[in-house]
Order: C-alpha cells, then sequence, then structure tokens
C-alpha cells in the first residue's frame, strides 16, 4: 500500500491533499492511504468535521522501503524522518523544487495556489474522475486556505477557476460566507502553549548561511499572538539552541487586513529581517504590509540574500 | 519567449520533445521555440526528413534571464552552459529528479519510456488538443528509438497504448518495419570520426567518487563499433584527461540482440565496470547479455556504488 502524507506540522492544504489523492488512487483500483505527520489544527478539523470525513492516522516514522507519496511538500527536513530509507515512487506539489530521486519517478508541480488546486484540476477534472460533495469540499477549503482566499499573491487564475468548479460540487453556496468561517477556525487557538502557536505552522529551511526556521501564524485575530510578545521571544532563543538553528523568524500574518508582524530569536536576526524586508517597528514587532507569503514573498528572499 | 530544449548530444527523443512540446505551446497561443544543444544524429534526421520537419536551430548560449523550458533531461551538465542564469519556468522528464529550484514552477516527471510518450499523452490527449500527422510521427520515432521498439527495460505498459494510438494518427502502418529503418538510419555512420562516435549519445554524471561519463552506441551494427576498438580506447583517455574525469564508460549496445559491449579509459574502469556488472570477455570488449539501458541498468548501479 501506498502511503501519502503532506509535510510535518500539518496544514489543510498538506491534510486534503493527502486524503483528495488517496481517494483518487483508490477510485483506480490503487491501493493507498492519507496519513498525517503530526496533529491537526484547528482549521483543519474544522473541515474534516464540517464535510464529514475521518481525520487520517497521525505517523512519525515508517518501515524502511515503504512506498510512499509526498504531497504538498519534497523537502527531507520537512518529510518523516529517515525518508532517505523509503521509497518515494511520487510527488505532488506546488513548491520549490529541493529533492534528488536515483530513479525517475512520477513528479508534478505547478506553480499555483495549493496542492489541492493540482489534484482537482490535474487528477480529477483532467481524467473525468468523478469528484464527491466532500472530497471537493476539502479540496476548496484546502484552496481557499493556501491563497488567503485568493489575497497571498500565490494565487494564480487557476486557483479561481477550480474553486469556482469545486464550490458548486461541494454546493458551498457563500465562498466569502465559508472562508471567514474557515479563517475563525484557523484563528481560534484557545489555550494554546507558546510553542506549539510558534510551531503551528513551522519550517525548517537549508540557507546558504544557515539553517533557519520561519513559523507563520495566519490569522483573523493579530493581538492573540501580540500579546504573548515576551514569552514567544524566551521560546524563539530556547527554540534557537536546542533545534541548533542559525535563527528562527516567527511571523504573525493578519489575513484580513493584508499585513505582518514577525518576531525573531535574536539581535541579528531582527537586524537582517529588518534589513530584508524593510520593516517598520509597529505594535512592539518588525510590521511589513502586504508581506503574507512565506512561500513567495519571505523564502526567496533568504534563498537570494 | 519560451525556449525550449533537450540535453547535448541531443538524442531523437530530445530533439522531438522540443519540437512537439512547442507546437502544443503554439495551439495554446504561448510564444515558445524549439532548439537543439548540439548537431543531430543520423536518426534524428532521418525522422525530420521522414515526416518533413524542419530541423531546430542549433544554440550553445543564450542570454541570462531567458525564460527557458527543460524537456528530457535536468541534470546541469548536461544542460547549456550557464544554466543557473537562465530563467527554468518548467521542465518535463523521464530521468531521475537532479535539479533544485528557488522558485515554484511547472515540473512533469513519469516513469515511462521516452519524454515524447509523456508530451503525447499528458499534453496531447489528456487536454483533447489536436495532433497533426507530422508531430504525431515524430513522437512515435522518439518513443521506439528510445524504447529501442519496446525492448528496453525502461518500456511501460503506456509507452505501448501511446505507440498504438500515435501510429494510427501518423499512419505509420508496419511499426516493426518502421523501427528497422530507424534503428538502420541510427546505425548509418558513415565516416564518423571516433570521438563523435563516442560522443554520440554520451552524458556525465556526478556519482559519489567522481565525475564519469558514459556514452552508448545504440546499433544494429556492433562491429562498426568493435572495429575501432584502438581508437576508441586511446581516444577514451585523452578525453578522461582532458575532461578531467574519474573515467568514461563507452558501450555499444546491440539493440537486436539484446546485449552490449563496453569500453573503458583504464584498467581500474574496466574492473571496476567488469565487477559492477560481472562483464565477460567477448569479442575483445566487456560483454554484458541483456545490459541494454543506461538509465534504468547501468546509471543505477553506479550511484549504488
Amino acid at each position: 500500500m501506498k502511503h501519502i502524507f503532506g509535510h510535518k506540522n500539518p496544514d489543510t492544504d498538506s491534510i486534503c491533499s493527502a486524503i483528495a489523492y488517496a481517494d483518487f488512487l483508490n477510485k483506480q483500483n490503487i491501493d493507498a492511504k492519507a496519513f498525517a505527520l503530526g496533529s491537526l489544527n484547528k482549521e483543519t478539523q474544522f473541515v474534516l468535521e464540517y464535510f464529514g470525513i475521518e481525520a487520517p492516522e497521525q505517523i512519525d516514522k515508517l518501515p524502511a522501503g515503504t512506498e510512499v507519496i509526498l504531497v504538498d511538500h519534497n523537502e527531507e527536513k520537512q518529510s518523516i524522518d529517515k525518508i532517505k530509507d523509503l521509497d518515494i515512487v511520487e510527488i505532488i506539489d506546488h513548491h520549490n523544487l529541493k529533492i534528488e530521486t536515483n530513479k525517475p519517478i512520477s513528479v508534478l508541480f505547478k506553480p499555483v495556489g495549493s496542492t489541492c488546486t493540482i489534484i482537482a484540476e490535474e487528477k480529477y477534472f483532467k481524467n473525468n474522475v468523478e469528484l464527491t460533495k466532500p472530497i471537493a469540499g476539502i479540496l476548496l477549503s484546502a484552496l481557499i486556505s493556501d491563497t488567503l482566499f485568493f489575497h497571498s499573491p500565490t494565487t494564480t487564475d487557476i486557483d479561481k477557476v477550480v474553486a469556482e468548479k469545486l464550490s458548486k460540487i461541494a454546493e458551498v453556496e457563500n465562498l466569502e460566507e465559508f472562508s471567514l468561517k474557515l479563517f475563525n477556525a484557523k484563528s481560534d487557538l484557545g489555550d494554546i502553549s507558546v510553542e506549539k502557536l510558534i510551531k503551528l505552522d513551522y519550517k525548517t529551511y537549508d540557507f546558504k548561511d544557515g539553517t533557519y526556521s520561519i513559523g507563520v501564524m495566519e490569522t483573523t485575530n493579530a493581538k492573540f499572538g501580540l500579546d504573548k510578545k515576551e514569552d514567544i521571544l524566551i521560546k524563539l532563543k530556547e527554540l534557537k539552541e536546542s533545534e541548533d538553528l542559525s535563527g528562527i523568524f516567527f511571523t504573525i500574518i493578519d489575513i484580513l487586513n493584508e499585513e505582518s508582524y514577525t518576531f525573531t530569536s535574536g539581535d541579528t536576526e531582527d537586524a537582517l529581517f529588518t534589513k530584508l524586508f524593510s520593516a517598520v517597528e509597529k505594535n512592539n514587532a518588525l510590521y511589513v504590509d502586504k508581506l503574507i507569503s512565506r512561500k513567495k514573498q519571505i523564502v526567496p528572499v533568504f534563498e537570494k540574500m
């Protein structure tokens, strides 16, 4: 059986693309199952409950040689431990290409807003495979989540066309209203610990001058994060030490106002971020207007550094 | 305009996939054109003449920032010089994944017999884009050439189904007869120089213990290569020096008998090849029965070394 999973600290796109692609393959009589590399966030839980789909089983390791399909990621650091011992047979993603293989495999990347956009368009629609209401619903939710309801600069025309088709099948009549529900679920963090907050959507990158982590908190309630500044700064410094990193950036993205506030693990990182993104101080954080996409706006700048 | 090209020392699959994909994109009103990274071999010349298609312009460099689409290759060493300065916007290939990108791009890899199989199936057929007789003809030719008329272990069921569909559109009634014409054109090397013979289909790889080149000569006339043994050995030693390589392997693949004869650039390489492939001496060369695919049988063994 092929094990399908997205990245660690899974977001809605990672979970829903794994579930939908397993459904697609099962319909071609291919034995495949979705898994999660970590617990589901509130938004993803809301989505799966809303459309009546069971949460995938969580795993953190697999026996050597297991056939796996990577969705929504391809960097080793973001994948399951000891990925090199597994048999990667396919990758579907919308991030930078960062993996090498020792045999020819199936690879499908498109520079679109979500992995679910690719699965909907290139798998279901192009192959005329029937899409049920729940699967269309979770594909749509992930698309809306990853593109921040089409506000992220990662959004393409294809995302909008696919969302239109999916919302009909999913019977989501008012997409804006549904998006607000989604973002409120995303922003409902309850009594989350500071470490969990930082790790909500946290990815590690090997840049030229060192290994950095970048956590983002996409929210309709930036104040929730800003109010925890002191605890966040302490935890970022601790994590930098314990994970042996060159630095950590934690960016609170205000989805509705399309702006962001960043905290970092130290003065050097503060200075670096300020220089790279022309940040200004606002609400005691490094404020940048319109900086809302880690993938399209933050990571490329670090890579060119 | 997007520049589309296959690997250096282009083979029929590299040339035909570039031409066909340019045709496909032009039909979607996307400005694109095929180019060749080197002169065409006899087989490719035969194919283009047979189906009445003009040979693509040869290039060896492009201005920095030019938008390019790589087909049938993705390793830097096999691509145009200074590829890092160009803007790679898309890759279609059936080899191992060996490239990193600093932005999300379109990538389509399938573990099938030829890049032309992917272009036919995933581009023309799945999108219901009309395929003319000449384009179907060159796609079919490249598929037959790369799979050695379905004898290569790289052949999949998809290749056979696609070839069937293409031969109808290309009006090739007797596929076996056409394949023999193709292989005879491939084998008609006239008064080729020994260096050109070695470089007919020559690729350079970074393996763990050094950089090696592997040239293959796919032929219905192995004797033509075997008779040049002394000159080939001298030239292999020269090239190893001048190209600063750890070694060179030149494998004469007898297409019809499905066997191969290898010459190398020195005793160490002879011993290595003999050990890795359990070669025996026959016709004064390193003989291996059924060893006919560089991609599927030779390169993977070196990579595991």
